[in-house]
């Protein structure tokens, strides 16, 4: 039986563009797949960092075309963490990376997982003589593979979807009529996502007070960075639908000193 | 009538490789137009400037496969910018980004707007929360439809070409016999790139007497970098065809401590 | 009588990803050889640094697809030294790029240097006012003819293979029973490759003393970096079949304060 093939790779890892790890575990899957693209989503996930890796794939997943998404921050490559394929959708996509939670929030935003193995058949891994870069010698091969059409239980035994690490993305929550968020991402422009959502900042009225370390400040809503005063700091709903604190043409994240995992507490301004 | 198709989409922006922003545009263009390849210009044009990306996109316009290009540096995003889609060359290349100045010196090199359209079909764009990422939500999309070749008079209403924001190119000048130009680039090597052409600089001979700051320095002649003598910088005609103080293995820029912008005057040593 | 063609070019170079040079080079093999796909392999060797550019070249070369290897790294760019095309593998392959040493060791790697020529006809070259990026203007522009099934000898006169630059490659050497080694390479996550191979490590036993400027440190073996104690460094055998000192989640190379091109001397401890 024939099984489905995949034309389409969406890779995201913490490699680097430094080194030419990106380029082999590419070189691996054109040896097999040549008919495969790869679509870069982004190398510069800082090292071993699966928070930042899993907040990305969430970003990014909603638009990733049909196919493999592999996904490779990985740091217990080697050890006793599991190497997995997830399939997702009817099988319109599969999920190929480390089981660590890094997959966990874009798994469930494409449905979540259904069928799952772990990459356990050495017949579709590549030899090498240790076993510090499974992005090549496993999560590549069988990414080329699985573009070539095998099925995916090939790769190893069934897992239980249930048995894989879940994510911990953090949930904003509500203390005495404020909302206290965590700062989810920095952007290079240094704008600073916060894990509120539309709702929950309409619900505060305009403008906003935000309380974070020992500071307290005043933000006025916007709907465009460049609609922000000069100097500023204002509030928009980024294009995630989430509250992001920005400047006009300079970095938020910067005037306020604020860094990932940072709290926030926002409040109403005439509470 | 079916129209003109594109497969090759060359991409500039701002949107960094640390971010998956690329990435995601890149994927919302693979979901549209699997046929398209995305030939990377480069995304590490600094946050917002608006001003490098123009010279950038000038630079690589004539090397360009036939095509879209997507430039994309945009610190008015959301604001009442336009965007906008421009045809050149009897439709051989269509330019899809904000009508900002950042297109218009590439538009020129290729003979000048012809068709023109503001991209204010919202049917063409990707719905979201907020509009801060029009790279996915307009620019994007709209590549990817025009790709498939969807006519451009579909993404909005005409307008006149001459409505376009104009670029400024810096245009070198002269002054008592000497030319005043301006640092136009200062590429990794450190390479300083004037505007100042061939001819020009033939004319003052050689050795050239170059005035910054308040320094002065008498530069040689060289055909290529390592003909330049170790410690020492000289003057090249770089493969734009126009002059650039450079050294051997190191840094002009460095060595001078000359930035992007910085005016240079240039003179001949016997005069 | 048609000749090979070719769909896949690896691309490796010091261009980095700041400037367009990648991009531009990429768009003259598309606008010449559109059915042929660009693997980069990395663009971020550092500027001028042929070493560690053949280092990453002959990491990579033994996954890398049946194709075009073009590789830029070329600080004489412009002067004597030859550009050149170096068929391997029965064909299979071919090197382009600059005879400085850049591609020796990878050549080697795939067989050895079959038919080479010195790239010398200008009408496979672009016209360009200066000499300064061959990247574009040779090399870029020789590989899309290649890929289109121009022979080699098309592009100029066949030069004698032993006539071709040789790569410098350190071996480590034994010194009253110890192994003196150098270090290869730093990886974005801070693991130390040394130029030892799996069975000099045996032969020391565990655990291994290493000497490096005035410190000595004892190392365990470990399998996999997460199985390294938290503070401790240690050393695997890498997927290339190399000792590398490594820790968790941090940066040995930090923790030592080495860098590339350092000598380490290894002992077995019980000596």
């Amino acid at each position: 039986m024939a099984h489905r093939t995949y034309d389409t790779v969406s890779f995201l890892s913490d490699f680097g563009n430094q080194d030419e790890f990106v380029g082999v575990v590419k070189s691996v899957i054109r040896s097999i797949a040549p008919a495969a693209t790869v679509v870069d989503l982004t190398h510069e996930i800082a090292a071993h960092d699966t928070r930042a890796g899993a907040l990305a794939l969430a970003r990014a997943v909603p638009y990733v075309a049909s196919g493999v998404v592999l996904a490779v921050v990985d740091p217990g490559v080697g050890s006793d963490r599991r190497a997995v394929a997830i399939e997702v959708a009817g099988g319109e996509g599969v999920f190929v990376g480390p089981d660590n939670g890094l997959m966990a929030a874009a798994v469930a935003l494409t449905g979540g997982a259904e069928r799952c193995v772990e990459l356990s058949n050495p017949e579709y891994h590549l030899d090498a003589a240790g076993g510090t870069f499974a992005g090549r010698d496993i999560f590549g091969s069988v990414t080329g593979h699985l573009c070539l059409g095998v099925d995916l239980e090939e790769f190893g035994e069934r897992i239980d979807p249930v048995t894989l690490i879940p994510g911990m993305l953090p949930i904003s929550r509500e203390e005495d009529g404020a909302i206290v968020a965590e700062v989810l991402w920095i952007d290079r422009y240094g704008n600073v996502q916060l894990n509120v959502d539309g709702d929950e900042l309409d619900s505060l009225g305009e403008p906003v007070s935000i309380t974070f370390r020992d500071q307290q400040r005043v933000v006025r809503r916007a709907t465009a960075y460049a609609t922000v005063k000069p100097g500023d700091v204002g509030i928009v709903i980024d294009a995630y639908g989430l509250a992001s604190l920005c400047a006009d043409r300079s970095s938020a994240a910067e005037a306020l000193k604020m860094r990932s995992g940072d709290t926030v507490t926002l409040r109403a301004t005439d509470s």
